[in-house]
């Protein structure tokens, strides 16, 4: 079906999913990008993405300042409201009859992979019903785990915010000694927990091991090298995500007593909670006999926290949502802008539409060339490729340690 | 004893307690004051506190370039190392022979309460010892709980970490609703938790609700004051310190299964563990029925994130560091340096010598104007108390949010 050049009508854009630093930012950019086309006449937002849609409590972004949209774009967490819910086909039903009550034919929907695959899903109905629609989705995840992405945009400042906690934290350590355990965000892919490893500025900085969800989870094996560091070092700081394994697949967390709590996309939930870093605090004393065992779970701190923010990060998330709005005004039905980095060695990206469906529901994980060989840590190439995406960090200042003479 | 208006000889200084994000500005503050004057010949540092006393791991401060000082201010966690560790007698008769064989006459300890009584115990033996030594104490606590002290170094840069933390997660809990329970560093001391308070801008932002050591925590009357903010709001974020007990003293950490771990000054651990979070999130899921309910812990994180400092508490210690060094130099023979807010609206302080016992071993607690009456929350008196000291936080942009017309 080949859709019309332009059409007419207003524009609808919501957010969905877990919050990041730099969402709005691509809200923001989209709704900037939106008022320069005549196209498209009022700028709505739904309330809590598509329940906003279904309730029909919209806003009107037109109605907002130049000084607002600029303020709401450097603040983090999803201004609109969020949601997790994946649309039945009777929602869908429901959702064009508003769609049409308020002329709405362009939909942006800004979120991850779930998010995209509700778009999916929508923008598949709306053509089953014959109902005319620009539907496209705008990327986010600070997991960095959808498919067609170099990078997504919340990843980098995320990203920002371990590496500054890791870089204090390494230094805790160095001053108390002992064992610190992190626990990081990041479902089944490593790249959050993997930025840790930015904290690194010299030889003997932790973190000093760093367990991923692409690896399986051996409890035997995490003692044996958290010893070893320790024998080493006399201290060991380790970076571990939320989503660790057995070999069969079990969640570590899922050892301990924490209750599962599923959502509507199936998903248990790892986050919330410390207990993933209890029990493996408590198997570290148990078996080692260190007796200074710390374990600290950085959770939605890590999403939202309110001044960290890599500079990258925010331009990109901007970017995505204004090239969204350019590609359908431009006349391409559906897509998702994915971010494409330029081969080079200079740090440069693009921003490409792709088929919703390539980015809908899976994700991906961390490449095998990011992973070391015993799967407890990464490699320079992973540096080299998250170095850019989370920008300037704060220096860290040594004393280079003259020893006086013994006397 | 009065002491010779100037002494010649070698200087010490060692660090103690948990880092703070500017611990290290009372460390080079007093290293380039010391650097001015001619009576202080060589400048050590002992790693880890007095273990570097006993164990002779001296290193030569005069070596490191002011470049390298000025970095290492700029740096959170103990430069130094620290420990956490009070002076038998026999310690002390051991930390004289070291003293003595490097002509150490100018001693200073930066850490907290336990620290100052170090300092004290050194003190009280030097002079039983006839060791003549020049022997102070600069405070520093993210605590802020020093008696003596309006506020103490570390307590303004963890509050701003706690602030712009709670000011994410606030917008966070609007994106997705339920409730959210955040556990924030303070033995006994409810002022960091309380810091929480500086995050909202307006009247439905979060924190909601505050628990603090100060008062007796009941778990019935939390879960009606949950409740009732969720029934108003449809969400409910909650600042909650480590330290709360019930009616009996006992810490509600130790009402789960955490295991209870004891240093040499007899406090428990109560953080590195997300156990007091999950046990209160379980409770109201249990009681209310309220489906999501997340618990962060925010942990080491307060103290030493690399490049959350607020400008007037390094400043401040700074300032600390230095006065301490020219009251050593001044003719006075021991004390502890505090700070001392100067009445008048506009906010200032000066640094007072005060006697090492009066610091020393007890702590201060919120005072009672800081609290409100139902023991929820804070007053607008701690509002104007906190706010000069945590300083400048970021902007917040907020649509206004006018409702598109429902057709």
């Amino acid at each position: 079906m080949a859709a019309a050049k332009t059409i007419e009508g207003n524009m609808l854009i919501a957010q969905s999913g877990g919050p990041t630093a730099v969402i709005n930012q691509s809200l923001i950019g989209a709704v900037m990008e939106a008022k320069k086309h005549k196209e498209i006449k009022n700028i709505y937002g739904a309330l809590h993405g598509i329940q906003g849609i279904l309730d029909e409590t919209l806003i009107n972004l037109k109605k907002e300042s130049k000084a607002t949209l600029e303020a709401v774009a450097n603040t983090p967490s999803s201004a609109l409201g969020s949601v997790r819910r994946k649309p039945t086909p009777e929602d869908c039903a429901a959702i064009f009859k508003v769609l049409e009550k308020y002329d709405i034919r362009y939909f942006f929907y800004i979120g991850g992979n779930d998010s995209a695959e509700t778009t999916h899903i929508i923008n598949e109905e709306a053509k089953k019903a014959k109902y005319q629609l620009r539907c496209f989705h705008i990327c986010k995840t600070i997991d960095n785990d959808l498919r067609q992405n170099d990078h997504t945009p919340g990843f980098g400042s995320a990203g920002k915010f371990v590496a500054q906690a890791f870089m204090g934290d390494n230094l805790d350590n160095v001053a108390l000694g002992g064992v610190k355990i992190n626990i990081i965000m990041g479902r089944h892919a490593g790249f959050l927990t993997a930025a840790a490893a930015l904290a690194r500025q010299d030889e003997e900085d932790g973190p000093h091991l760093i367990y991923l969800p692409e690896r399986p989870f051996s409890m035997t094996q995490f003692i044996k090298d958290v010893k070893a560091v320790h024998d080493k070092l006399g201290r060991c700081v380790i970076a571990v995500s939320e989503g660790i394994a057995d070999e069969k697949g079990t969640p570590i967390v899922t050892l301990g007593s924490a209750a599962k709590e599923v959502d509507s996309h199936g998903n248990v939930q790892l986050s919330g909670t410390g207990a993933l870093g209890d029990i493996l605090a408590q198997e570290i004393k148990d078996k080692t006999g260190i007796s200074r065992v710390r374990a600290d779970t950085f959770g939605y701190l890590q999403r939202s926290f309110a001044g960290c923010v890599s500079e990258v990060d925010a331009k990109e998330a901007f970017g995505v949502g204004a090239t969204a709005v350019k590609e359908a005004i431009s006349g391409n039905k559906d897509g998702s802008i994915a971010i494409k980095r330029k081969p080079g060695k200079k740090y440069a990206v693009e921003f490409k539409r792709v088929p919703l469906k390539s980015v809908a529901k899976e994700t991906q994980h961390m490449p095998a060339k990011f992973i070391n060989k015993d799967g407890n840590n990464v490699t320079q190439a992973f540096i080299d490729y998250a170095a850019p995406i989370v920008g300037k960090l704060p220096k860290i200042g040594k004393f280079k340690r003259v020893p006086v003479a013994k006397k």
